[in-house]
Parts: structure tokens; C-alpha cells; sequence
């Protein structure tokens, strides 16, 4: 299989790889979250080429994940926010950050604090259930297919 | 900057990236979660060509992400497993399951269900704050560099 036929497989995970697996576009995704909205300042922090920039914000544009908008006339000039699909990845970006922080420290901790605004406090990202709300452990979890004829990884 | 600079970014994800930032990886990184362990499971699974697989499974043994192990003897045959490194990529992986279920549904909802053993319930994850547990969101939160004059994106 190629990576261009990759949004064929059943699976969600590939689903949504197809539209946000490209590392640039991660990083791209990274800045959007620290409030970086034009191009220039998304091509100097990502430290990609400008054409991978270009390239990468249109298709994050087609897929709906950051929007373009005009922000000055006479020059027109846009600036790219995330939508509400896009704000719905926070919880990904967050989760890297924390496991970035946690295998990858340099001796001198984390290099972004993170606080909540709502409690006030420092923290990181914790995955939990959804159901019960304690943190969620690969050990303690299940996953079945939809139906028992269904096939995962099947290209459709 | 080059790809194969990225892990000169102080920042988290970058370094992250660097190590589990392409496609084919993230896929195989399903599949450890879902308990593929042996190579010709991993290559049927994710799709990708067989030097691919041999490539990536390689590189997530040297990241110390999977470990190769032996599991018999003559002729010798090995299988990968999650080190504590890899199993803590639990959360960037559930929490891209659930925004691929989110955004990317074909109709039919779902294609994994998951249950939280230890609650017995159906559930997805939720990122939530380490310091008071509420569901955290990307308008509440705040992210500054660790010291004032550190710039973030500089590469070192």
C-alpha cells in the first residue's frame, strides 16, 4: 500500500494520519496551539523551507483544520486559525508534549510551562477514561472491532 | 532546517518528532498497542512495504520504544514488544484514536470500540489537566518558555 491510499484503511488512527501524519504539519500544529497565525512567523518557528510552509497550511486549509482569513486590505493579508476540528487536536499535541518532556528532558526540565487557567496551577497532559475518569493504562484496556466480520486494517 | 535536525529543537515536540514523528511509525505503533508483536503481522497490518517495516521497527528498537526479544530458538525468532518508553505513547495514540472517530466517522461509528477494564465501560480518552483533573482546553491553558530570554524554536 502507499501512503496516498492510507485514508482507506478502516481505522481512525489512519484516517486521521492521512491529514495530520506529516511531521511538518505537526510541527505547523504546535505553533498554531502558541497562538502563531501568519506565515512568516510559522516558516521561521517551524524551521521548515518556505514551499513545505506553503505547501503544508494549504492542506491543513482543505482539510478543514486551520482557516484562512484576511485580516488587512490594500495589501491583502491572511492569517491562518485553528478550527473547531482543528482546536480538537489540542488533546494530541498536548499528550506529545508531555511524553516530549518526560523521555526527552535535556537536564533542564520541560522547556514550555503549561498552566491552567481555570485552576491556576502547572501541569501536563493526563489521558483518562472518558467513563470513569481515572488515567487510562495500556494494560487495563480492550479494544474489539465493531463487528466480529470486520476486518481492522482492511483497505476498503 | 533539515528533518534530520528537528531533535535540535529545545522544543518537546520536535524532539518527540524526531523520534515517532513519521507516518509508517505511527501506524506500527498502533498495531503494538492492538498487540502485533512479530514482523510479518506488523507488515500485513500497516500496509507498508516490507523494507519500510524492517526501517521503522529498526529505528523504535534504537529510539528504545519497542525491544526485540527472542522468543525461539532454531531457527532464532524474535518479536517486538513496548518498552516503559513505548508504552507511554499510550495517550498520543488513544487521543488520535479519538479525534479520527471524532472528525474522520464513515458512518457507522467507531471501527475499535474500547473498554476501560477497570471500570468496565466503553470509553474514549480525554486529556485532562494533572493538577485538578478537569478536561483541559486549548482556550484555558497558557504556555510560556521556562526562562525568559530562552527562545524556543532556536535550534542548538
Amino acid at each position: 500500500m502507499r501512503w496516498n491510499e492510507i485514508d482507506r484503511q478502516t481505522c481512525s488512527v489512519a484516517r486521521a494520519l492521512s491529514e495530520i501524519g506529516d511531521r511538518w504539519t505537526l510541527l505547523i500544529l504546535r505553533d498554531a496551539f502558541m497562538r502563531t497565525r501568519r506565515f512568516d512567523e510559522f516558516a521561521e518557528r517551524s524551521g521548515a523551507a518556505r514551499n513545505v510552509v506553503a505547501d503544508r497550511l494549504e492542506k491543513l486549509v482543505e482539510a478543514d483544520i486551520l482557516e484562512r482569513r484576511r485580516y488587512q486590505t490594500k495589501p491583502d493579508r491572511h492569517e491562518y486559525r485553528l478550527t473547531d476540528k482543528g482546536l480538537d487536536l489540542y488533546p494530541v499535541i498536548m499528550t506529545l508534549i508531555a511524553w516530549g518532556d518526560r523521555w526527552h528532558d535535556d537536564g533542564g526540565g520541560p522547556p514550555m510551562r503549561h498552566k491552567h487557567g481555570a485552576c491556576g496551577k502547572r501541569m501536563h497532559a493526563v489521558a483518562t477514561c472518558s467513563a470513569c475518569g481515572d488515567e487510562l493504562d495500556p494494560r487495563e484496556t480492550t479494544a474489539t472491532p465493531r463487528d466480529a466480520n470486520h476486518d481492522y486494517w482492511k483497505v476498503t
